[in-house]
């Protein structure tokens, strides 16, 4: 190990041009004016998989490509593991909010800033360059690999179930890496073993068939922007509870082991509501801001528009409005029946005088997954290495709908080490991993290599 | 009357070019980038009323210029009328869904389409073009006029009171004529009495800080939209009533004679309902369409903003949200007191973990004139010889906030004879004036100043 330290540390200048020529592409999987940067990121991931000697293809979807690519070196004897990551990000606006660029990554302050290099371009070439330095260190890897890349995840992996299902002999593995999760904190490493599920919707309300006058239509039609806010308003209580029918039928109950568990981590409450700059944290009454973040449903929106939007005043009656929202699901909702509850509920609220339609726009269920196994246990064991300090096992707020695929369509274990921290504004302007983060996550994937493959014989 | 209506005939197509030239102004008075157009329009008239030997100037204000005009020779013994109009226009917002330009003036099937065309281009300059066709007939005008054309009304005259007010005696005249109405239907004029106000907001809420990732944050801190959408829904309740406390405490309740009066107006609700294109007409339990827009108070959003809106999806929990919205008001509501309440009910029902703040962009007080004068006799006798029908007394249910200032401060009837139609979509894409409208209208016009001149003496 002490080898592959020195290896890493001298390269790590190199290993950081890497990652930033791939965040420099950008490959915006939901936008339609981006499909060639997103395919452009694609070929820039198989180049480089070709040059480290790894057998590579690109697997059309009928979206945006699927990067293959595999190393079977280390023999049948030895096991294999299969990485999955994603190239695509997510859409860089509100752009007057980044300091610099989304896609012209900079370094400030030992945090290289650009969209996705947290989520997920970071964390998923850590694992190529831990593999590039074994090959260049041994001439080989310490166990068989194979990379699954995909450009979908951020639009919600319509194409991946199908695509593994149909290559699963192919995919076979011992184990699956996934790197798309964050630390508890910095310095403290975490193994991830719940993830929530998403419920992604867009609803619009039609009223009027052109815009109107207020003063000579007012009060004689209904108004869809007041119509929406009074459907979005009835999806919450004034608890914080989700009053669609059913919601929380097959929510699982947080154990008092899991809830005495995260009470015991240093979560240090303030120093998150500062990161998020809210004025105060609330939530769901009844739990803590750990559990409304990892064990709890929610209902958010995440966009709205309609009417005049510019500057002053301008007396308009709009003819329609639009939302996007969205619901993290836990164990055991499913998203679709979660949808099916949410298009019910507009049915049964949308009022006269105006359309409403809801469509659901991508969705993921909600995964627990076993922490005791052999895979997670060399992946805490290669954490501690890398980080010096014990991996924690924690729950996380977010969505990875192909964790639940993977288990259930390869039946193998899935380990989520992530090498995030939780104020690494994902999705948010001025998105970053700390360099600490990022050099630290290929000495860990390099450990992992070795530790897992001493699990055999 | 025979040799006027002559002439007006024959310069038909003169008229409506010297239209058109105002029209593709695009004085948009509340953005500031039309600045320049606004004034532009100001100087345009200007050289339109010297051109027509007329004393004219620019009397500046703290934005927008205000353009005064008058010619006095028809001496003291004959009455002097001042005409009101405004020269801005609103913005042209959605431009998309404009058929042709909205800058482009273009007639379609008997109808000019144009920002401004109806409101309030197309009706002010009828009264300009009658009083020049008098010049060029007869050499001299039957009656002193003085024309106040400002370009604020459409963000409030914030400065139009204080000037009428400190040129009190400049403005002295025996009544105020405005055309910035409509007629009762094609071909059925009008006398508007009564006009609706408005208080017009726009409110902020702020969130965390910062977008944040609504898988990692959601569920844990208030979503500014959700937020916003609660507080917009609080402010009405289901059977469309205002929840705003002490909302209805000033409004004059409507008379068994004005209900009766509209109920037997010849009005096609289904006609109505189909011109603004709503599946149904829907308002305030137990009052009728008519009642609804002329003589009940609204609340509407008039805009919404928040979060993404782009296409697809982005799992964003937004830092902020924003909306504007108005209220109509009916007598004897005022719009500082109005002002006031709003603020009170979003200072009562913001909730923890937010930032609420409710600004007051414009306002104006609704009024009620006296239709029973010799003014508005003359201006029904006009518009029953221009159009061949009686000119019937309505309401509005739009806002001229100055009619209330000029009854108060100069002490003078005001008499709107308007020469729009229901359906010509002001404030919305393809806003149109009807070509027999605005000729009806100057055949009106300079009728009224006969029939007006012939009252004195």
């Amino acid at each position: 190990m002490g080898e592959m330290k020195a290896y890493l540390e001298q390269h790590r200048e190199r290993h950081l041009e890497d990652l930033k020529a791939l965040l420099r592409i950008p490959s915006v999987s939901t936008d339609p004016a981006h499909g060639g940067d997103v395919r452009a990121a694609a070929g820039w991931l198989k180049e480089r998989f070709a040059a480290m000697g790894f057998d590579v293809a690109i697997h059309e979807t009928a979206r945006h490509p699927i990067v293959y690519a595999e190393h079977m070196g280390a023999g049948p004897q030895a096991p294999t593991v299969l990485v999955y990551g994603h190239y695509d990000v997510q859409p860089p606006d509100p752009l007057e909010l980044w300091v610099t660029g989304p896609f012209e990554p900079t370094v400030r302050d030992g945090r290289l800033h650009a969209r996705g290099a947290t989520d997920d371009k970071g964390q998923m070439i850590a694992h190529v360059l831990a593999a590039e330095a074994h090959l260049a260190l041994n001439g080989k890897l310490p166990l068989n690999l194979k990379f699954l890349v995909e450009g979908e995840e951020e639009i919600g992996s319509p194409n991946l179930a199908p695509y593994v299902e149909a290559r699963r002999e192919a995919l076979a593995a011992d184990a699956v890496v996934i790197s798309d999760t964050s630390m508890f904190a910095p310095g403290m490493p975490a193994i991830v073993y719940g993830l929530r599920g998403l419920a992604y919707f867009e609803v619009e309300v039609q009223g009027p068939g052109h815009d109107l006058h207020s003063g000579l239509f007012g009060g004689a039609v209904a108004n869809p922007i007041n119509t929406l806010c009074s459907l979005i308003a009835s999806l919450k209580d004034e608890a914080g509870r989700v009053r669609v029918e059913g919601f929380y039928d097959d929510v699982r109950a947080l154990t008092e082991q899991e809830r005495a568990a995260w009470a015991a981590l240093p979560f240090d409450e303030e120093k998150f509501r500062d990161s998020c700059g809210a004025p105060k944290m609330v939530g769901e009454e009844g739990f803590t801001t750990l559990e409304r973040s990892w064990g709890r449903p929610t209902l958010d929106c995440n966009g709205i528009l309609g009417g005049f939007v510019g500057q002053g005043a301008k007396t308009v009656l709009p003819s329609k409005a639009m939302a996007k929202f969205s619901c993290r699901l836990v164990p055991d909702q499913g998203s679709e029946d979660i949808g099916a509850k949410i298009k019910a509920h507009f049915e049964a609220h949308a009022p006269e005088g105006v359309k409403v339609e809801v469509r659901e726009l991508h969705g993921g269920n909600p995964v627990i997954v076993n922490a005791e196994g052999v895979a997670v246990g060399a992946a805490r064991a290669a954490l501690a290495e890398a980080f010096g300090s014990d991996a924690v096992l924690i729950r996380s707020g977010g969505s990875i709908p192909v964790v639940s695929d993977f288990s259930a369509i390869l039946g193998i274990p899935v380990v989520l080490m992530g090498f995030g921290l939780p104020d690494d504004r994902l999705h948010s302007p001025n998105e970053k991993i700390d360099l600490d983060c990022f050099f630290g996550g290929i000495v860990a994937s390099a450990r992992f290599m070795e530790l897992f493959a001493a699990t055999r014989g």
